[in-house]
C-alpha cells in the first residue's frame, strides 16, 4: 500500500469525523432548535477523494473548508453543540492545509 | 414543494445519469482497457448539493463541469465507451451553467 | 462493456429517481408539514450496488422495497407529495424484482 | 444531543474506519495485486442509518457484516493487506451485534 502523508491521513480522520458529528447532531438537536440542515455530504466527500487518491481533493478540501467555517458559526450561534463547533473547526484546519 | 428551474432539474438528472453510466463503465471495461479510474463522486455530490437546495451547488457543478471534461477526454482515448462520453458531455453542459 | 439486464437497468433509474425525489421533498414539503425524515440513502446505494455488479444488491433492494414502502405510506399520510409516493412505488416494484 | 449507545458509537467509528481503509487499499495495492474491488459502501451506509438514527440499521449492519466477513477472507487471501484485515474484522464484530 502506498503510503500516506500524515497530514492527509489526520485530514480524513477529520473530515470523517465531522461528518458523523454534523450528521447526528444535526437528526437531532440542530432542527428541534431552529439550526438550517448542517451539510456534511462535503467532508464525505473530500475524504473520499483523498482515499482514491485524485488530486480534485484540493477543490473539495477548499470548498469543505468553507462549509465547515460556516457550519461552526451556525452552530455556535444556536448554542449547544460544542462537540459539532470543534469537529468543524479541526476539519477547516486540515482542509486548509491540503487546499489548492 | 418549492418549484425547482428547469436548468437544474436538468442538471440534476444529468449528473446522475453520468454518476450511473461511468461507474457503470468504470467497473467493467475502463478497468480493462488501461483507463483511469473515472471519478463518479462528484456529480452525485453536485446533484445531492441541488436536491438539498444549498447554494453550495455552485462550487461542485463547477468542479464538476472540469472533472467531467477530464472523463471524456479521457473515455475518448482508450476509445469504445461513447456512452460514457456523451454523459459526461451532457454533465459539463449544464454543470457550467449552474456553476459560479 | 457488459450488457446490463433491462430489468436491472429500469430498477437504477427508479431508485436514482426515488433518491432525488425523495431528498428533495423531505428538504421542503415534508418537514414542514410534520413528515418525518425520509431516508433515501438506500435507494442510491442499492443502485451503487447494481452498477458495480455485486450480488450484493439482492439484500440492498430487498431492504430498499421495505424502506421505501414505509416511504410511500408516510407520504399518503401526510399528503401534497404524489410524486414522492409515485416515485417510491415503482422504486418499490423494481426493487422486489431484484432481491433476493 | 440525545444519548448514543456507546456500542453502537463504537460500530460507527468501526463502520467509518472500514470505509476509509478498504477503499484507500482497493486504490492500490488490492487491484494490482490481483484482488477484487471491494465494496466498503455498505460500511458507509451502516453509519449513516445508525447517525440519523434509523432502526433500518439493523439490517444493513447484517449485511455489513456478511460483506466485511468476505472481504477479510478475500485480503487473507491476497495478503499483504493486515491493516483491512483487521479493520474488517472489527466492523464485522461490531456489526452483529448492532444487526436485527
Amino acid at each position: 500500500m502506498h503510503e500516506m502523508v500524515p497530514i492527509m491521513q489526520k485530514c480524513i480522520d477529520n473530515c470523517l469525523r465531522c461528518y458523523g458529528v454534523c450528521l447526528r447532531t444535526a437528526m437531532s438537536h440542530c432542527l428541534e432548535a431552529g439550526g438550517k440542515l448542517t451539510e456534511p455530504a462535503i467532508c464525505r466527500t473530500s475524504a473520499h477523494f483523498m482515499l482514491i487518491g485524485t488530486d480534485h481533493h484540493k477543490h473539495t478540501c477548499r470548498e469543505c473548508a468553507e462549509i465547515c467555517t460556516q457550519c461552526a458559526a451556525d452552530c455556535r450561534r444556536v448554542g449547544d453543540m460544542q462537540a459539532c463547533v470543534d469537529a468543524c473547526r479541526s476539519c477547516v484546519e486540515s482542509c486548509r492545509q491540503m487546499a489548492a
